[in-house]
């Protein structure tokens, strides 16, 4: 018999990857949890046309018992939300864990850092859901991935690559050596197919990544394969810590301002990736978590060299597209 | 070349025992942290009597600068602290970072539980401490344990085992079928020296236990036993849960006395165990801790019926004796 999916956050960023992961997978039956807000959007209509079912569930307003019901029968949930609202999921813990969910995804994926104030705007909500888990002895698995590729690659002269280009410009941190984890977003949805089928995940935390890239490697590739030399500006680790300090501070005095908020998260990731050196495979080990590279030797993850022909070729994808323009370069 | 370990807390309940453990096993260089004001001690005296190296710290006043000069050389730092001393620890693991420490074991030492409000006064600061360790990719060791006997005994009619008794009566939760992890006390010293000696504990959670026992099957061994009949109380999980809530909003309002903690402790306790039912080893393996039962086959670990032995012949020890008088039974 299938597995039964239900994803929450399926027309998302991620959430979206994972859809796709999972229907080329093609062993799953799969739902797609949607706000009745959202039933005439676009992306839900796509949904059904797909073949996704949709199942209607507004967690705000219903409550637990409600939640549940519509949750019941399906083997496992994965939740894949904006960071703005990761506490939503704390009802929908409690209601699968009401329904007997045989595992919950709780909304993870993102790169390796460890809980308690280092990465205060994405993680730290994100443990108030593990802990809600952990209250219901809910079976689950925590997914963290390697930074995107997609959100990695420095900006051309030439202006070639700014149609899929987001970030804070072409910054190289202190000698450009601290190596990161790294993956093709489309990954993270082939790789949790498979990690929702192995019994070796079910109540553990498992990272997966495709590379570990430097941000000198990631700019030799770049200049490489455009045949462009890239111009860098140079922060140090003060600097960057400073800047973090400022950007929290800020989103902390404006908290509904998305723009004060992506700039914060932005610092908060450098700091972790470049100062800390959070983001990589030994820390990921020490933090618990255990790597699909071991689990999957089979698997053939995208490189990072693959990503950047797609990206020169003009095929890569805008990320947020349509929520968040002012994180994309214009072109000039 | 014998691993230097440094204990902070060498001196009490848990501390104690651990020195014990460790001095048996003789393969350790030992120091221990002692307050400037706890020098004269006679608790500080023993130490030094039984050649444990003194090494005097102000957590309190000391800089993190001064006190990782005391700690430089050290191989692993052992710290077993009154839960009401807890915080101290931030100090402490800023300064173990900072001196190079290879393993950290923070004060861990209790019953399994999850993190995030099931045991609001023993494991939420803890958690603090394990945030901080990670915070510095500080490597470390998190050992819990099963419930000690010297805690889980009922009292008999004839007052026999009165001598020994701490706890709030001979309470039958439910049914009185919940299993739970049990231990030794003395274990956990023992076990601890083996724990710090082994590199496959090394950044992972482990767990310590001898039985798995139900409240049932502890009052059958203590009526075979001692030949008396026990007369037990009844509770539901209801009016455990009730009694949490009215014992934490009594520790809420007057914090500092010493009573309404200890009472809102057990209260927590009790539905930990009984009603949640988190300590057993199903849920710490869960929670993704390994078991030493598997680690070390060949340790032998004292049962509840040897321990019940001792305290039939009045050879038990009575905990903190001299810190919490309220705790003990009287004799009648």
């Amino acid at each position: 018999m299938a597995q039964k999916v239900l994803i929450h956050g399926a027309t998302g960023e991620t959430g979206g990857d994972i859809l796709d992961g999972l229907m080329a997978d093609g062993s799953f039956e799969i739902a797609a949890l949607v706000r009745p807000q959202s039933l005439q959007k676009p992306a839900t209509k796509s949904l059904k046309s797909r073949g996704v079912k949709v199942v209607v569930s507004d967690l705000v307003n219903q409550d637990v018992e409600e939640i549940a019901d519509l949750l019941a029968g399906y083997d496992t949930v994965i939740s894949a939300v904006a960071t703005t609202a990761q506490l939503d999921q704390l009802k929908l813990v409690d209601a699968a864990a009401k329904a007997g969910i045989k595992r919950f995804i709780p909304c993870g994926f993102t790169s390796v850092s460890p809980p308690g104030g280092v990465m205060t705007l994405i993680r730290t909500e994100k443990e108030k859901i593990h802990e809600r888990i952990w209250y219901h002895h809910l079976p689950y698995t925590i997914i963290d991935s390697g930074t995107w590729y997609q959100i990695s690659f420095p900006s051309l002269p030439s202006g070639k690559v700014d149609y899929a280009f987001m970030g804070d410009g072409n910054t190289i941190v202190a000698d450009g050596n601290a190596p990161n984890l790294m993956v093709d977003k489309r990954d993270i949805g082939r790789l949790t197919a498979r990690i929702i089928k192995d019994n070796r995940t079910l109540n553990k935390r498992v990272f997966l990544h495709a590379d570990v890239l430097t941000q000198n490697e990631i700019w030799a590739i770049m200049e490489r394969k455009s045949g462009e030399k890239i111009e860098a500006k140079h922060a140090t680790h003060d600097e960057l810590i400073a800047k973090m300090h400022t950007a929290r501070a800020a989103c902390t005095k404006s908290p509904s301002d998305p723009r004060l908020r992506f700039a914060a998260i932005s610092a908060e990731y450098m700091v972790c990736k470049y100062v800390r050196q959070d983001n990589n495979p030994q820390n990921a080990r020490y933090l618990g978590y255990i790597d699909t590279r071991e689990l999957y030797p089979d698997f053939e993850p995208k490189t990072f060299s693959a990503f950047v022909d797609e990206l020169l070729a003009g095929q890569a994808k805008k990320l947020y597209r349509d929520k968040f323009e002012f994180m994309q370069k214009k072109s000039t």
